[in-house]
């Protein structure tokens, strides 16, 4: 089990470089990784490269036994190339370039820059492929970050022409699959055809769809580039990249699929300020802790999230180890918060933590982050916790090597966050605080669950949870039929089957290609405003009270063994069905018929699980969180005060952020 | 009383029309409207018409014996067109460009436009001018959708001081009535002059009323342009046009001009998500069952413009039978709203109702907007209710051939609307909360009132209310005087005579022009915030409580018979008159010196109808609305309880969303 | 004591001028502030110069006795200019272009609109430089009003490189300041530095923040162009101006440097409504009579701070007389204001207050705006109040010829309010909040205090307060620490030593250079949200509770005498020192490590102001508010409630909207 650190040497006196080196290598940490922001740094003018400053440093690193993860640095293009092609900046949705000045100014698409990135990566990958301090690479840097993925230039106009052209073969096919005769959309030549920003009134959806997915595509293609290089050119050398997960607007599912394994950077304070609001509804209750320890079922989500791109351990790139810069308040941190997230990284999965970041900067955007060294050079508190986790570090390797084998997995799709985003139908109708309220639900009853891409192999999962497929896909419906049938357990939430994959709504009833699935239908649906809701009555134990956001009722068929868990009560759709169940083959899938709140969601989870025998459920309190891998367990107490609760029918008492292991068999 | 349905022949296999003619004549629905977004399938290249599918499903309908509204299909532009004149596009007021993918994409004054225009609609006019099935026609689509009246192209940058040269001869003129010599504004050349968009710090006022005119004049212009072209080649066909209620950017009076009669689209679930933040004060208490039913007042509210635009029945071209797509949360709706939807659109004048639409679209902007077949072809709601209509259908025939005369007249002006909007000076100030106010409470006694415009006959009223005339036009004020001194009564709100026709403040006292109808004038006027109020007291009964947000105090002039019905009692107004009457030749006019909440505005109309002798003040619950119509009366229970209430002496009680006749001496 | 009014003769018809210059002159007023906004009027047409008209208006206001400040037109751009050279127009954040309709239109870079001003100034300055009626200039209207200062035009983008070669001499220079290594922002030519708008992330701070001293500094070398061209051609006329503090985009203390005093515009009630969400913190209560007698601690804190610019008295250039036009609400005003807020201006400094307006305008932008005649000609409320002062006027007269010392001194520069401003860190960390926090305090204990820039002579203050020093400049330090050694005393707030010069992070411990000042570091510091907050224990009487918002914990240093006044009980920092005192040699140190509540704040300065043997301090009631100019104190009721308090010793009652004298040894 390694720790890093991010290190920036161009940053610095390199004087210094020496010392730093020494000090990190005292303090255990293994991992280096530089270079994302060294553009300049490699080539100062066109052509031009300078590589005895990284040649010097990694040499410094390799003598301290550090490892070097080296990032490409085309996160930051510098000035003089965009100074030469201005055409590099990226133009907002408003039809204004961007300008230079901070970072990620770059439109994916552009042939110019393309030509400066296979140079700098061809170089970078000659030089470094068989360096022995190098072990792997990072491409770019945070591929999303900033809302810097959909771009509106001419360029990225004519690349849409010829990203829908490869789809759609013919204009008739385009017209026909986006239902273009709607409002006499329909194109007569494909240069007729732009992106759908700046329209009179609300765009096409199925265009719109298409846009998300070619800007997506746009970055997958662009790290494409770099990758392809780096393999040709490396040896024993890993590849991966750090996402951004603010805007969703990249897919990092497809991302991963090009890359040795995904990382990603963990601000638990910082990610709780950004996603609270999103993935909480405005009822429910936000853990008080957060603020400064960061909100465990958000960033455990983000671990879930990476970890499932490809049902595979992960790195945490990043690690926050002092207060950000970038939220609305950057609170400090408590004590005892660095170990804490480091050891439910690993316990999520993490194969590696790499803090962020060795020094402060005095200077520039980020001078307001933490570093483990502060402004003056003294010892940050992050520093002081790492070098309390030195005597953890053979416990959380072997942590490490455990399996970690969830038995539910949530089903994730950026085809259907962002048509849901296109078409929320109802405000804030969100796919992301959707999924999330199942995860959350899932953590605090003690079970794992991994957030998986519908092309994830099912057969491992005890429960398979699709909290929002909106887009009915035939192949994974295929798939879903065969894992059930096969003896699996499925629950699909609201508005399940309503699309098809151009963003069009079925032309059966709903839940559409779900229907044999569910063995019935939806009759009715209600989108309902805040302030009304109905009551319902369930023989599931815990269930009750009222619900709203959005209802639907369920017709079952007649030929089909379908129990009715739960019905209305009130409103226009009183005695009908709002959850059933149906025996499909060997197995069994759940209909969730309306949006629970966080207790309805807890009870209609624990019931399931049980029906299905699951035995690991725990009543875990606010902010204690337990993770099991392989046959053994760590318990963990995210908050301030003292947590006492039952695990295995042993009282456990866990103080302030503290976490305790329950070792069994451990070889 | 034929009931229609919007139908699109073009977005379904031809395969279809036939049985959907049939099944549109089995549902007892005899009209359909048709065409307005199908100028591609009219038009698909260039001067390249074809009207074979045109011809096929109006001998469907014809056989069917289906009538038709045929609409010009210009409020959607097609590709190719835009493609070949890109300056089509209308400018926004930040300078850029709208883009294609949309509808309403045009800009109103462009000559490329006008020419496509010309050409499609006399090749329209031609082709089915004398069609036995087409009975009329529709102009264009919602003129004032997505805000797309005020257009600021370097077209309309000309086209502006065109209108500007020909209301003021000379820049002389203009700079003297707009008060250019103000921060050194003075205009010397014409092509000195542009919108009054991206100023550094406020606008001219009355240049932006101008704008504003001219912006509304540009659309009036255009709708002339098409009904020419189809007075000329068409006969016994009517012309209609179904404005936007969104933005009021377009002066629908003077739309109404051009017209045989005016149409609108009823969303009363939308348009209760849509204009109930605009329409009550925040103070206020909404309709709880409004969400699901929509709200009759408001619905009422613009049945009632219409109607008043013209003075005479109006269409429901458009009306709402299910979730709409454009709300926050867009709702279903209740079983029963559509055949109250119906009923109360004929008791408020409508000579015929088209349901919208036919089949729900699969595809494009609006596949979640409700038709009267689902997407899977089954039957929705609104088919169920409107074939339970069938049998009512004689009794509407009936309603309908009535006279809706109603007692009261409520003025309207967009000038007025428009000049409140530039300078509200108090914020939310707002024209149309004012006009509604007065609405609502006449509908909650009873009272049926005409939104008029100024020019409309006031002779048939015994009440006309002015509620908000800012601006102190001489012709209005002249006709006033007459219909007052005739015996009429008249109430002015505050802020009345403030301005004059160019948007300057008057060099009177206030209320200006309007001083000699008052008997008095205002000695002060105080604009507050919302915290802010002040006690009155008054003779009227049930008129007590405290007043806000503007309240002014009237001086009565010493020579005039004015009673002061309601004075002040703290703040620094107090003892002075609120309210006064002035005896004018044979009637009355009532100055309201403030803005009235809403029980307090219910005690002052009524006090003031009862001063008139009117008998048919009704006490009515809250969702319950009364129409007579000629000797007879509907009664309308909106809510989702049962209500009971006094009429004619006689409890009634209505089951929830139903209604009720009173049908006297029926013939 | 003059007392003055705003006159616009070329808004008003010729015959008018004697009729005005006479009622002027009767109601007392012997100054008249023209022609700020009449360049259309001067230069009618390019280079065509009218003066005959000023001349005869000057001649009148002469015969009347009456003196002129005349003003150069150069606010307001006349359209011809516009049209010959719309480069003249500024440029927006977002790179549109702004357009001409309004006033403030203009670069004040572009060398188009140096030439025009030239002439104009020129042309004014030769004419009225010994015009025995003119007795001063004003240059320009509110520099500074309508976000007008930073513009981003190419000539603009051109200049701020001209500014940075000035600065920084060579690029590796700005280079190394900027630490544009960080991000790869390295510029390798000076044409690639553009100004920081539209990155696609936060742009570098120290660019920022010499973006926005490049785009003040333009208008303090504009208003330099027309200064010297006044001096060189006048005599014995003084210059000044009347900035805008609206946005603090502009230096008002650099401005003043220039000037002979400083002016600014009183709008009570209007700045009440602007500035009260932003200069109070959520949680405090508003004085619930401002909004229509205005808020006398934010009107004294303007006051104050023009005062402070030059240290000495100034005008109120436009003083309000009725309601604004460019609030919220804009409410009327209460009797007795105007004559409260006259005295209030004299009291603290005015050497002269001019009214705002004569006339209402009738036309154009202001028509809203009260002036002292009513639209229709009569006398308005102000008129009346005026009237009423002349008895006063001779008393008026010897206050305002006292000396106004204040005991304590709150150390301002524009460079910490624009670097908190780029990164305030903790969202609605506000740095004029801040400053206004320490004001109101000090006036509610009948304490005066000026706001003064850090180059202001300290010597005669008691106490210096440096409520946000967020930037550690060596100079201002140094003198501190002269001026504490010397005996003086001085408060640090939180965050103070952050920075550099250069807008970079310290490298040594917090306080930075202001360590040896506190006699100790901060250790720790916290944002907090703001539903979190620690409580904290002192000795000082009155302080207690709990506070958040923003912590510090300070580590006194071994070897200094360091007192703490204060601790934290709760929260990671419970034990450590919240406020501090350090012996520095005769004088004292406080350092305040948190952002304290009104009452707190109260408390503490009370505290360290008794330590000083401070006498005066009062225990006023909310709105009253007491100031001392010599011996000579005067207290004000704001309220409209009768108030009693105790002023040496004597109860004192005072009417509301009053004011009392307290005379003593009068000569």
């Amino acid at each position: 089990m390694k720790l890093g650190v991010c290190y920036y040497p161009e940053q610095n006196a390199e004087e210094i470089w020496q010392i730093d080196a020494r000090a990190m290598c005292e303090l255990g940490l293994r991992i280096v990784r530089i270079g994302e922001f060294a553009w300049y740094k490699m080539e100062p003018s066109q052509g031009m490269f300078e590589w005895d400053w990284l040649d010097r440093i990694l040499d410094i690193l390799h003598n301290e036994e550090i490892q070097v993860v080296l990032s490409t640095p085309t996160s930051a293009p510098p000035s003089w190339m965009i100074y030469e092609h201005p055409d590099i900046l990226p133009v907002a949705e408003n039809g204004i370039s961007k300008n230079f000045g901070s970072r990620r100014h770059y439109c994916p698409n552009n042939l110019a820059f393309h030509d400066y990135t296979r140079k700098i990566v061809t170089q970078l990958a000659y030089r470094y492929g068989n360096h022995p301090a190098v072990i792997g690479w990072q491409v770019d840097n945070e591929f999303g970050a900033h809302h810097s993925v959909q771009c509106y230039c001419d360029r990225c106009v004519s690349q849409f022409r010829e990203w829908l052209i490869n789809r759609y073969q013919t204009l008739n096919n385009l017209n026909n699959t986006w239902g273009t005769i709607f409002w006499s959309q329909v194109y007569t030549h494909w240069s007729e055809i732009y992106p759908p920003n700046l329209t009179v009134a609300m765009p096409n959806p199925s265009q719109v769809l298409d846009y998300y997915r070619f800007a997506s595509d746009s970055f997958v293609n662009y790290q494409k580039i770099q990758v392809d290089i780096l393999k040709q050119n490396t040896e024993n050398q890993f590849i991966t990249h750090n996402p951004d997960f603010g805007t969703f607007e990249v897919d990092t599912h497809l991302l991963g699929k090009d890359l040795d394994f995904l990382s990603w950077n963990s601000s638990p304070t910082g990610q709780a300020e950004k996603f609270t609001r999103r993935l909480y509804a405005p009822w429910d209750s936000i853990p008080e802790f957060s603020y400064d320890v960061g909100d465990p079922y958000i960033t455990g989500f983000f671990h879930a999230w990476v970890r499932g791109a490809k049902t595979k351990p992960f790195w945490v790139m990043q690690q926050q180890v002092g207060q950000t810069n970038w939220g609305e308040i950057n609170p400090g941190i408590r004590p005892g918060t660095v170990r804490l997230w480091t050891w439910h990284a690993v316990a999520n999965g993490a194969e590696t933590v790499v803090y962020f970041r060795w020094r402060a900067t005095r200077f520039a955007q980020e001078d307001y982050q933490s570093g483990l060294l502060k402004h003056d050079g003294s010892l940050g508190m992050g520093y002081k916790e790492i070098a309390n986790l030195l005597p953890e570090a053979p416990v959380m390797q072997q942590l490490r090597d455990e399996p970690l084998s969830s038995p539910v997995a949530i089903l994730t799709r950026f085809d259907d966050l962002w048509a849901i985003k296109i078409q929320p139908h109802r405000k804030d109708y969100d796919y992301l605080r959707t999924t999330f309220s199942f995860y959350r639900a899932l953590v605090e009853l003690g079970i794992s669950a991994d957030l998986v891409p519908y092309d994830a192999d099912l057969s491992q999962y005890r429960l398979v949870i699709a909290p929002l497929m909106f887009i009915g896909d035939p192949d994974i419906i295929g798939r879903l039929e065969a894992y059930v049938a096969r003896g699996g357990s499925l629950i699909l939430g609201p508005r399940s089957g309503s699309k098809n994959e151009s963003n069009i709504k079925v032309d059966e009833p709903l839940p559409g290609l779900l229907r044999s699935l569910v063995g019935g239908t939806i009759n009715d649906w209600q989108s309902l405003p805040s302030d009304v809701q109905f009551a319902i009555r369930s023989e599931i134990p815990g269930l009750y009270g009222d619900v709203g956001i959005w209802t639907e009722s369920i017709q079952p068929d007649d030929n089909e063994i379908v129990n009715i868990l739960s019905r209305y009560l009130g409103g226009p759709m009183s005695g009908r069905a709002a959850i059933t169940d149906h025996d499909f083959g060997a197995g069994k899938v759940y209909y969730l018929g309306f949006y629970p709140n966080h207790e309805q969601l807890k009870s209609i989870l624990k019931y399931f699980m049980k029906s299905l025998n699951y035995e690991g459920i725990l009543d875990l309190p606010d902010g204690v969180v337990v993770i099991q891998r392989g046959n053994h367990r760590i318990a963990f107490n995210f908050t301030r005060n003292e947590k006492t609760f039952v695990l295995d029918d042993q009282m456990v008492t866990l103080v302030p952020r503290d976490i305790r292991f329950f070792l069994r068999d451990w070889s």
